[in-house]
């Protein structure tokens, strides 16, 4: 009973959500304050902007984006980007322009006026201008008479300062222009920050003039140049990102020693192994600082951001444990362990970051008495962690929860609040310290064909989370304005649904592909660490990432939606016959699909392991009609034919070819429900 | 009866083509010479490539390019280009380098050899290579166990020397990076000439320095910089690809005189008209001349091909008429007509090309008497034309046919041949002048985002008849190559299949677009010159291009696969019930799709037009629907029933928002069988 009660209720919500965000403004994330107007404004090529106030070069640029990207989502081409016209349709008012390098907490707020007459827009800085020609863009849609924008006023600012994503390319290399349509997505979503892994055992990914071994022997040659992280600089500074940039040590370090060997705790000879290199840094030694001051100086020049990231985490101790000298240091040191080793590392590295006008962040590893409270912590542990920290006054960023890798559903990471759980009790001075959040993209599972659609659209939940007000938590106005902004951000350049049947296309080797796209559709990709867990060996960043499960999306717009129809029709007494009819014809598809996709899965190695789980399609399908014919002859179903049913679902539940079938559960529903 | 039989032919070809296309080697354009062998090469991670012979760095970047292609197709990441290994997967080796211009007629042949233990690729020079790398491209295949390359051994070479591809930039300015994306297609299908028509009455789209009020003031500020053309050339270089410029005079030379406005003939103010400027070029002054030698002197050191193209073509005899001075300059000259006023000057231009070491290319109407043998004739006229300039001496190329702005099926331009009509009776030695051809894309109603879909696949069907032997001509094969092909190009970057999404999502505004897709699968935009004929008033070229008619393929896949299928189920007699299924499927699904689509169509002004076309869609469907049930029943339908339904499906016939409902005529012949 309570079960049931819980299901009505959650389905009341979603159906208020759904409602609501229809009639409501379908903005992502949702500002701090808006009032809806009457009525509405008409787009065409007459559309002009015009600037008062402060006014620069940056401006100029982010009206011509503006224009570019309005022109390609009405199709209409705008006479000029910014006019003299005395009475333009867009006025653009800032007081005073920004800083050269994008600071924390710089004011981002604006505020948005849109009547029949005009739209006005307003910020204290061009940062706000930048957010609030977003919050415009997703505004734009055709109407009954020309493309138009709802009259509405919105005051705007984050909740947040820090809203940020991690992008790890140490694992994979990810080449420039998938950053910089990455760094366009976050722009629309309001993000702040882009989080650059640049090493790690795998590879190192920037150009250093100064150690040019670190790139030339510790990567398969792909890495930035210096030229190409000072445009990304300003690319992302043209978009109000800050470029955060991490050189992770003295642990997932390895890259650096195929050049620097002198540097590891156990030197020797190292070359780029499949599964990367398994040492970490001598903190003992006086040369690695001398090192690590001259690298530091050349990337501190060439990251202008006020922060530095030094990584920190994940320090096997068993390379300082087998080293004698090390252990010698220990103790003639006065410390008791490895652990307090890596304080005294992090103390001598803040330090160095600190006379390059530098501050650190560390993973939560680095938390430690000894070190200043001006350094920040990245908590990949959790609020409890974050919170720790803030009650010794030190400050943090949330990124438990937005492991992008982990394939969660986006309600899942959206449900993640840097300010619940632990983080909760802190009182309101220590909860200025918590500064934001970053999403994170590891990628030891992916690569430049598929990481949009692993970052996006998820990654809008957690901006979401991130700017907007914490009462704004319903998941099913989520859900709805995440799948408006989906399409919108492909216009960018993204290619999180595109690339999907290019990946198809290269497994099956021919034309069609409707079968294994209806596939495709209700799978989604093993949870957390399944994948990596079930590696036999060491795990090879090199193989191929070329399985429908490196293609399917990480969450099944078609099972969550079949998955609410079902729920729909069992909450509402399994009457309604147009629902069923939905249902009848989806499970129809499931079931006819294995038949029509065999040919395919024996042609190709790369479709073979996928055919149980076909079956299993086929068999899941089969059920959920049975199911169907019961409740429609209004009696209940043997009590042995249920059992069946539910252990041949249950089996269909485990993962196969690293994919999870995820029409199951509603499937389950369906049949529980004939037992009435 | 004679209608029956050909369609039984018809059917039977279409199926021999299929079936042997399936055991065939899939591979567009077809090999002039081709032996499939047994066995087959696996494509792993240790693929290596060694070069013996000529080497250089421009065949360096082509295994590059081969390396990464090879890698989105399959996944796998290749250690390196090329190797020093002993035992190299592919051997290439080439005889001699390329000459740094690419000159018309030089030897394009290779030899592919493919067997288990590996791949021999040989050529004269470095342009057969770049062909015999793409066509191993289009071999690779996920077989059983891996990536496989079937065993064959290939000697090719192109029928003629000239293939090319006009985009028209003028009327609509196509971005460098599209260009680029289009040479990699043309690569792939081993065409060698990208003709770009620079200048028209809308826009002038090449930086002069020496004449900059051309492109500042002769166009909206959308052209190409005297860099991007360098950048252009020697892309294209690499990609063994010719690029032609073309400057079109005395007429389609609007754009020049709202900077340069003594060139008119009419001298007075010119500005951007919406539908272009309407005069032409003065070919009487002496200073017309002087800007021309000054103009081509630049431009010829600018774009390197020995060929340059002056245009020519419908020049509009009002404007010399209605200047005195003109028609006096034709009477003291001793000429009889405009005509020979614009052969006066084709002569004089030649003269000045010869200077710049270029020569004359023209369209039919500059072939006159007086031009030296030397220039080059491309004919929009046909065959016929084409001929005639043979007989006098002059050699020429084939775009009759080949417009893909006529929005005509792959087989109808498939089916044009340069030694057809007119030139089939012509001597040998005459034949020879017969080049090759162009495909042609003006884009009166293209645009950057649909102009691939107007491009591909289709110009593969134009590259094939260019390249492959006269005998190559199967329809049904060169669809089955064409769709095998139509996917691998996606992986180039070229958007011809998923730019559509983001179109009909632009239209709908929402994210669920499927009874949108449903609609847009089996309709096509409207044939010949029916769009522009319908235009009222001028037509303006900076008008917006947003609606279905400017993002619906040219050629619908899914009603052609349907007319296939009916043509197979009435052949046989209607007996197949499988068949049937899947017809009665497919038009179950358009029958109910216009109740799916309404509500769209009444929210978004894009889609309005297009609900009587939808409405018919149903209507046409059902009347199918009704057919199949009558031959269900073995009886006849009454004649009054026919009568109905054939007035039904004719009107839907009718074009409606500028598109063509495409399942027409096979539910007509399901109607027609109801008689028997």
């Amino acid at each position: 009973m309570r079960n049931r009660l819980v299901l009505h209720t959650l389905f009341l919500l979603a159906a208020i959500a759904t409602s609501r965000a229809q009639t409501q403004i379908n903005v992502m994330p949702m500002p701090s304050g808006m009032q809806i107007g009457t009525g509405q404004l008409t787009i065409d090529s007459s559309f002009s902007v015009a600037i008062t106030g402060f006014h620069d070069e940056e401006l100029e640029r982010a009206i011509q984006r503006f224009a570019t990207e309005l022109s390609l989502q009405t199709g209409i081409r705008f006479r000029s980007a910014s006019s003299e016209s005395s009475s333009p349709t867009l006025r653009i008012h800032t007081e005073h322009g920004r800083d050269a390098v994008q600071e924390l907490g710089e004011d981002e707020s604006y505020a948005l006026s849109i009547n029949e007459s005009g739209i006005t827009l307003a910020a204290p800085n061009p940062l706000g201008i930048l957010h609030g020609l977003q919050t415009f863009l997703q505004l734009v849609e055709p109407g009954s008479n020309g493309f138009i924008v709802p009259a509405v006023t919105i005051t705007d600012h984050p909740r947040f300062a820090w809203r940020g994503l991690l992008i790890d390319v140490g694992r994979h290399f990810i080449p420039l222009d998938v950053l910089k349509r990455n760094l366009d997505g976050m722009a629309a979503v309001k993000m702040n920050v882009l989080h650059l892994h640049l090493s790690d055992d795998q590879g190192f990914r920037v150009e250093s003039k100064r150690f040019p071994k670190l790139q030339e022997m510790g990567s398969d040659g792909l890495y930035y140049t210096q030229n190409e992280i000072r445009d990304l600089v300003s690319y992302a500074h043209d978009r109000g990102i800050r470029i955060l940039p991490e050189f992770d040590t003295p642990g997932h370090s390895g890259s650096w020693f195929v050049g620097y060997p002198e540097l590891a705790s156990n030197p020797g000879r190292y070359t780029l192994e499949p599964g990367g290199i398994d040492s970490v840094t001598d903190p003992t030694r006086e040369a690695t600082y001398k090192f690590l001051d001259k690298f530091i100086a050349e990337m501190a020049q060439l990251f202008p951001d006020a922060y530095f990231h030094i990584g920190g985490d994940e320090v096997n101790g068993k390379h300082w444990d087998a080293n004698p000298k090390i252990q010698a240091f220990i103790r003639s040191h006065g410390m008791k362990n490895n652990p307090d080793l890596q304080a005294y590392f992090n103390r001598r590295l803040q330090v160095i970051l600190s006379k390059h006008n530098k501050i650190m962040i560390g993973w939560d590893e680095v938390l430690h008495p000894d070190l200043p409270k001006t350094i920040l912590i990245q908590s990949w542990r959790g609020q409890e962690s974050l919170a720790t920290a803030a009650r010794q006054g030190y400050s943090g960023l949330l990124s438990f929860g937005y492991y992008l890798d982990l394939m969660w559903p986006a309600a899942r990471h959206y449900a993640v609040d840097p300010m619940s759980g632990g983080a909760a009790t802190l009182s309101p001075e220590e909860k200025t310290r918590i500064l934001g959040g970053e999403a994170c993209m590891w990628t030891e599972w992916v690569i430049p064909e598929n990481i949009d659609s692993r970052i996006w659209p998820r990654t809008a939940a957690i901006a979401e989370r991130l700017w907007s007000p914490q009462e704004v938590q319903d998941p099913g106005s989520m859900y709805f304005r995440l799948q408006e902004l989906s399409w919108r951000l492909e216009w960018l350049g993204l290619t999180h649904t595109s690339g999907e049947v290019l990946m198809l296309h290269r497994m099956a080797g021919i034309d069609d592909i409707r079968a294994l796209r209806t596939f495709a559709e209700v799978v989604e990709p093993v949870k957390d660490y399944t994948r990596m867990n079930g590696v036999k060996g060491p795990w090879d960043f090199r193989a191929p990432l070329n399985h429908l499960v490196d293609a399917a999306s990480p969450e099944s717009k078609a099972a969550r939606h079949f998955s609410d129809v079902v729920r729909g029709y069992v909450e509402g007494g399994h009457k309604d016959q147009a629902t069923e009819a939905q249902i009848r014809n989806s499970l129809t598809t499931w079931r006819d699909n294995d038949a029509k996709l065999h040919p395919l899965l024996e042609q190709s190695f790369l479709l073979r392991d996928i055919a149980p789980l076909s079956a299993d399609l086929s068999a899941v399908a089969s059920a959920g009609l049975q199911a169907l014919d019961y409740l429609d002859k209004s009696r209940p179903s043997p009590e042995a034919w249920r059992a069946q049913q539910l252990a041949l679902t249950e089996q269909a539940k485990t993962p196969k070819a690293e994919l999870l079938l995820m029409i199951v559960a509603p499937v389950q529903q369906l049949i529980a429900c004939t037992a009435e």
